[in-house]
C-alpha cells in the first residue's frame, strides 16, 4: 500500500522537492498528491506522472484543506509562511507528521506540547538557510564537543548568488529569490552580535560597510554582512558561552559597498510611497533622493552627494542599472522607494532562461581542545542547472523531501516542534545530499579568532 | 462675578501662563483653578495668589476630572499630549471652551463636529511650535494674498536654543526642552518637503547633512534641517500650489554635523536594549558601536570609522561630552542607545540655574505680485530670563493664556475644533504678544527661490 504525501504549494522552489518524491515512489512506495491553488503551472512531467494526483486546492476553504490533509500520511508546507499555522492546527487534530522550511513562528511554536503529546513530528527550517546551515554546523559543534572540545567561535554566512559561467553583470549578481527580500535586507533594526565576548551593534545605514572576507578553494572572494540578530541561535546550538558569534548573507566582493548606495540615497526605504510615482522615470526616480538644482545633472549631484570618485566603479554599476535613464518610467501608482529600486533591478539582475545559479554557505568553527586552540572552516558551493532547476530549489527542496521519508520511514521520531539540530536528524540528511552533490569541504586551519594575543579591548 | 478658568497639568513650561492669569485676574476678572497630580510643584507666589485655587487632580479619575470642567468657564490642557481626549470629551458633554498646545489628534479631530455643533472653541496647536509659527505665516501670507499675490515659496524654521550670553559648550546647544524628543528627532520615516515644484526625500542618516544656513541680524548664522513632512499643513495655509515648501529645525551652525555623528555611529536608535547596559562605561558604550579591535583605541576606531581628521573640531565635540570616559557608568538597566545618549548629553546639556535660553524662528515668503517676484525673510528672537522664566515657557504660555482671555471675553467665537490660522486669532494674539517682547522683523529681500533663471531639472 502506498504512503501518500501531500505537497501543499508547488511554487517555484519545489522543482527538486517534487522529482524526489517521484522517482523514489515506486522503491518507497509513494502517492504525492499536490494541492495547488494554481495546478495550471506545475510541469506536465510532474502532472501526468502515475503516482501523482494533482488537486486544485484553496488553501482558505477549510473544508477541502481538511479533506487533503486526512487523506495524506503527511504533509509538507510550501506555502508562504503565514498560511503554515492553519495547516499546522489541522495536522494536530487529524494527526498528521508536518513538515516546512520556514522559521518557526510563535502560533507554531505554541503548539509544541500538544505536538509532542500526539506523538508527532512537525519538522521546521528544513530548507537551506534555515536548514542545510543548521545540520551541517550542528554535525561540527557536536563533533568537537563528543572528543572533549569547547567552542570558542562560531560563524556563518550563506549566500543566493550566480554561478560564475552565468555571471556577466557588474554587481556579480541576480536575483535567485525572492527580490523583495534582498531589497529590504537588513531592515527592521540593528545588527547584532559578539565578538571576544563583547556585544557589537550595526545601524542599517552601516551595515553594507562592515564586511568581512572569505576565499573559497575554486571560485575566489567573498564578502559577508552581518545579519539582523547574530544570537538567534545562542541558546538552540548551545553556544551561551562563546566568544564569538556571527551570522550573515554572502556576495562577491564590491556588492556591499555598492549596494549601500542605495541605502545612503535613501531607496530601500519601504515606509512611504512616493508621489506621483506613475509615469515617474528612473531619472526622476534617482533625483528624489538628491538635492534640488536648477543647472546641475542627477548624475554630478549623486556622484558629489555619495562621494563618488571618477575612477571608482561603483559608478559604472549604477549606469548599468539605467538609473539615469530619462526614457523607462516606473509603472506602478502610490510605489515606495524599494518597490521602484526592486522593479529596476529586476530589469536587469532577472535570471535568463539558460543562467545558473549558485548556493555558497561558509562556517567557521573555533574552539578548544586539551589546552590547543584551533579552528576547522567548512564551506559548501552548489551550482545550478537552468532557472528551474536552480541551486537554490535543489538546496532547500531536497533537504525537505529527504526528512518527509525519514519521517515516514520511521528513522526520525523524536516528537514536538523542531528544527533540526540534533544527530538523528543531520546525519542521514547529510549523508544523502552527498548523493545529489551538496557537501561540505573542511578544512583545518590556525585559530586567529579576533585576538590571537588575548590583549585587552 | 470671576470667571473661572481651569488649567491642568502645571509643569516647568506654565510659568508665564500661570502669571499671565493672575496678573489680569483684577482688571479681567478671572479666578484661577490649577489641577495637577503634584501640587506641591507650584511656586508659593503662584498657590498664594488670593485669585489662585489649587487642588490635588489625578487626570485618570473620572469623578474629580469631570467635576473641576464643570466648575470651569473655560479649559486649559497643559497635560502630556495622550490625555487630552478625555478632557475635550468632558468639554462637549459639559459644554466648556479649550484650550491646548498640542497637535490635534486623529481623535480631537473627530470631535469636530460636535464640538461645532455645541457652539464650543476648541483651540489646539496654540504654543511657540506649533503656534507662532502659524500664526506669524497666515499673517504675512494672508496679507500677500489680500494684496493679490500669489504664494510661491514657504519656508519655516523653529529652535529652541541656548541665549549667547549663557552658551558655553562646543554645541552652542542645551536642552531646553524635552530631551528625549531632541535625541529622537527625525527618526520614523523619511523627510518629504518639494522644490520648485520636485517632491524630494531624505532619509535618517542623511538628514542631518542636507542643512541651510539663515543669517540673524545681531545673532550671527543658524543652520536647519528638515522636519518629518513638509507637506503637514499645506492644505491648512492653503499653499497646495506653491513651488517650494519646507519647514524645519534650527540649530547653530555646525551642530547638525556633528549630530550625524551619533546617528552614523547608531547612538540615536530607541529600537532595542543593549544587553548588560548597567554598570557599563560611557567608554564601553562608544565602543558597541565600533568593530573589534584587539589593540587599537576607542579614541582611534571612532577616528577611522567616522574619518574624523586631526584637526576637526567634531572630534573636540565628543570629547567634551566624556564618550571615552571609563568611569562614568550607566545606571539603567535594558536601555536603549538613545536612552543612554540622553542620559551622557545631559551630563553637559542641561541648563544652570541662571543660564537662559533662546527661541528662533525663520520663515521666508516667496510670492509674485503684478508680475513681479519678491520675497520677505522674517525672524523672531526671544531670550529667557532664567531656567523657569525660559523663552520656551514664555513663547509656549503666553499665546495659550491670551487666546484663553480672548475665547472668555467673546472675541475668539469661530466654533468648532481648530488651529490659529484664521485672522481672528492670530491678529489680536500676535499684537498682544509684541507687549511681551514676542515680535517678528520683516525684511524684504531679493526673491532668489531655488532656481532664479528657471532652468530646467
Amino acid at each position: 500500500m502506498l504512503r501518500n504525501i501531500l505537497v501543499l504549494g508547488a511554487g517555484k522552489s519545489t522543482s527538486y522537492l517534487l522529482d524526489y518524491f517521484l522517482e523514489k515512489s515506486n522503491t518507497e512506495k509513494l502517492h504525492l498528491t499536490i494541492g495547488d491553488i494554481n495546478p495550471n503551472a506545475i510541469p506536465k512531467t510532474v502532472k501526468d506522472h502515475p503516482n501523482c494526483t494533482v488537486i486544485h486546492l484553496d488553501i482558505l476553504n477549510n473544508e477541502h484543506r481538511e479533506k487533503a490533509i486526512k487523506d495524506s500520511d503527511i504533509v509538507v508546507s510550501m506555502l508562504p509562511a503565514r498560511f503554515h499555522i492553519m495547516v499546522a492546527e489541522d495536522c494536530v487534530t487529524l494527526k498528521k507528521n508536518l513538515v516546512t522550511a520556514s522559521y518557526v513562528s510563535t502560533e507554531i511554536k505554541a503548539l509544541h506540547q500538544s505536538v509532542k503529546e500526539a506523538g508527532l513530528v512537525f519538522m521546521n527550517e528544513i530548507g537551506l538557510d534555515p536548514g542545510v546551515d543548521h545540520m551541517s554546523a550542528m554535525q561540527i559543534i557536536d563533533n568537537i564537543r563528543e572528543q572533549g572540545g569547547k567552542m570558542l567561535l562560531f560563524e556563518s554566512f550563506t549566500g543566493g548568488l550566480v554561478a560564475p559561467e552565468s555571471d556577466n553583470n557588474l554587481w556579480n549578481y541576480k536575483f535567485t529569490w525572492n527580490p523583495r527580500n534582498v531589497v529590504l535586507a537588513g531592515q527592521g533594526g540593528a545588527a547584532k552580535f559578539i565578538q571576544e565576548g563583547s556585544y557589537k551593534y550595526i545601524p542599517y545605514h552601516k551595515l553594507f560597510r562592515r564586511t568581512e572576507f572569505f576565499e573559497i578553494e575554486g571560485y575566489g572572494r567573498f564578502e559577508g554582512y552581518a545579519n539582523r540578530d547574530s544570537l538567534n541561535y545562542r541558546d538552540a546550538y548551545g553556544l551561551q558561552d562563546v566568544l564569538t558569534l556571527y551570522r550573515g548573507t554572502m556576495r562577491r566582493v564590491g556588492f556591499s559597498k555598492a549596494w549601500n548606495m542605495f541605502v545612503q540615497l535613501g531607496m530601500t526605504d519601504d515606509g512611504y510611497t512616493i508621489e506621483n510615482s506613475k509615469g515617474m522615470s528612473y531619472r526622476e526616480y534617482t533625483n528624489l533622493f538628491l538635492p534640488y538644482s536648477p543647472t546641475d545633472s542627477v548624475e554630478l549631484k549623486l556622484r558629489h552627494y555619495l562621494k563618488i570618485d571618477q575612477d571608482d566603479s561603483k559608478w559604472e554599476m549604477l549606469c548599468e542599472l539605467n538609473l539615469f535613464d530619462g526614457k523607462k518610467t516606473i509603472p506602478m501608482e502610490n510605489a515606495t522607494p524599494a518597490q521602484v529600486l526592486q522593479l529596476i533591478l529586476e530589469d536587469s539582475w532577472t535570471l535568463d532562461d539558460d543562467d545558473k545559479d549558485m548556493i555558497v554557505m561558509y562556517h567557521k568553527f573555533g574552539y578548544e581542545l586539551n589546552g590547543k586552540k584551533s579552528q576547522i572552516d567548512s564551506n559548501m558551493v552548489v551550482i545550478g542547472e537552468n532557472r528551474t532547476h536552480t541551486a537554490m530549489a535543489k538546496t532547500v527542496g531536497l533537504p525537505v523531501a529527504i526528512a518527509t521519508v525519514l519521517i515516514l520511514n520511521g528513522k526520525i521520531t523524536t516528537p514536538g516542534v523542531q528544527i533540526p539540530i540534533t544527530k538523528e536528524v543531520y546525519d542521514p540528511i547529510l549523508a544523502e545530499l552527498k548523493d545529489y552533490g551538496i557537501t561540505f569541504k573542511e578544512y583545518e586551519v590556525p585559530y586567529l579568532g579576533y585576538n590571537p594575543d588575548a590583549v585587552g579591548n
